[in-house]
């Protein structure tokens, strides 16, 4: 059997009691590391298991998976995801692949940040469809996710913008000559966001948002030292919220009254926020 | 400190480990019990924790929170709600209750349906905004939710649609002769949702869906017996998915070859399914 167990959002303690019993039990333990990271490394996690635990990267994951899922017709085999097996990043081709060599699968569900975001107060009802920004490059600053956005923001609804993670990157250079080092790992900030955010707009400048939109930023979901702020997008550019991983809403015009009166005790300036408000979200727009 | 405390989806070990060490430690532990519910009764959930446990019908969550937070200044109370606290139900209000009463409040997250319906394989990317649906009487029948799965549907994009539970429900009769008798509980099935939804059709007929239009039945999320089903309206209106909760997602256009892929192994009939997909779904739409 293949156990595809979710870990949560924060540490070693948000697994459930049910995945941690798969955990102690399985002949393997994977953690795929390299689509979220929780916010303790893997030495932590096989203390708290008494297990080794394999670090599975992308290429294992996407061209090895097959040695994964070794023996699985006959042990069991817990492949660890960040979040929910099913969540932000779909796990589905590993189950596909399962099923193609006989092997049955079983999912464990945890909290995702598809659901966890619903911490700031905001209704999971009043979101549209969720998009994920990239690091912009010099030469490269896809604006897709603007259409998306676009979407959302005609039909008044939230967006979750999920932010960008390089974990065990190549540099061209390293990559062209062959050489197996990687770059310090990086998480894209809310700061960052916000900022690339007002880059496209400034490009398209199609009116989807601007310097005045509202949005929240969330910073370490479902952690003691989670961390939350709402303010214009120029305020979140400047704003330091601390270690990752770090998301963004930004706010749809039908937010709802209830909703404004639980972010704004977390808003950068509650006057501008109050100011912004009134402007252009709630019941009378 | 009060403690929201997301149970998961299925039953008792579904809590995670954080969770649990709250629910052993809290002064007392209060269980939400009209929004959703577990597959298991209070009596496990008392004999797992080890701790009795208090029902929280809605009149007491909202009418009578001041008894749940009395004392939480000083002692630790936990509140467990099925999902996640912020997830399909929020409970910001009883958050803001307690801060303006003094009292800090910590979240413990957890599965939600809202990110736990990725288990059916569709991208969790490709959702617009989440829909509920009431039972209909002969005399009510409210289709504002079309609107809401118009708007997903002109987009391409899928609708999860969460449906109505009738917990401790008096009958009009008992409630105007004030007596204290509760209706057996009633949860939607698919099935009755799939008819309620073509019964909006044909009364609006604005050909948001029809009874070709495809769609995901999700029965008992997370749990061992999980079900799943993938077919058209009319095929799901007549399906049987056994105990709840269950809950439905209309297809969006945009639905991708990889979802097709996933969700067509359980089809009510793979002929029809393909028929239905090629019609109207995938890239070339």
């Amino acid at each position: 059997m293949l156990y595809l167990v979710g870990l949560g959002l924060a540490d070693e303690k948000d697994i459930t009691v049910r995945g941690l019993e798969v955990v102690k039990k399985a002949e393997r333990v994977y953690l795929e590391a390299y689509t979220s990271i929780l916010l303790v490394n893997k030495d932590k996690l096989e203390a708290f298991y008494g297990r080794p635990v394999i670090e599975a990267d992308r290429e294992l994951v996407e061209t090895g998976s097959d040695d994964i899922l070794a023996g699985a017709d006959k042990v069991d085999i817990a492949f660890l995801v960040v979040g929910d097996p099913f969540g932000a990043t779909t796990h589905t081709d590993l189950v596909l692949r399962a099923r193609e060599l006989g092997i049955e699968s079983k999912v464990i569900p945890n909290a995702s940040i598809m659901s966890g975001i619903g911490c700031t107060g905001l209704q999971l009802y009043n979101f549209g469809q969720t998009v994920s920004m990239v690091f912009f490059t010099e030469t490269w600053k896809p604006s897709s996710y603007y259409d998306r956005v676009k979407e959302n923001v005609q039909l008044g609804l939230h967006t979750l913008v999920l932010l960008d993670i390089k974990v065990k990157e190549q540099s061209l250079e390293n990559m062209a000559r062959g050489r197996l080092i990687y770059e310090p790992p990086r998480y894209m900030t809310v700061a960052q966001c916000a900022g690339q955010m007002l880059e496209t707009e400034e490009e398209r400048k199609e009116g989807v948002f601007g310097p005045d939109s509202l949005a929240v930023g969330a910073a370490r979901v479902g952690a003691p030292d989670q961390n939350l702020v709402a303010g214009t997008l120029k305020e979140l550019s400047e704003v330091d919220m601390g270690q990752p991983l770090h998301s963004l809403v930004l706010l749809g015009r039908r937010a709802h009254d209830l909703e404004r009166d639980y972010i704004r005790r977390f808003a950068v300036d509650q006057a501008t926020f109050d100011a912004n408000w009134q402007k252009g979200y709630g019941s009378s727009h």
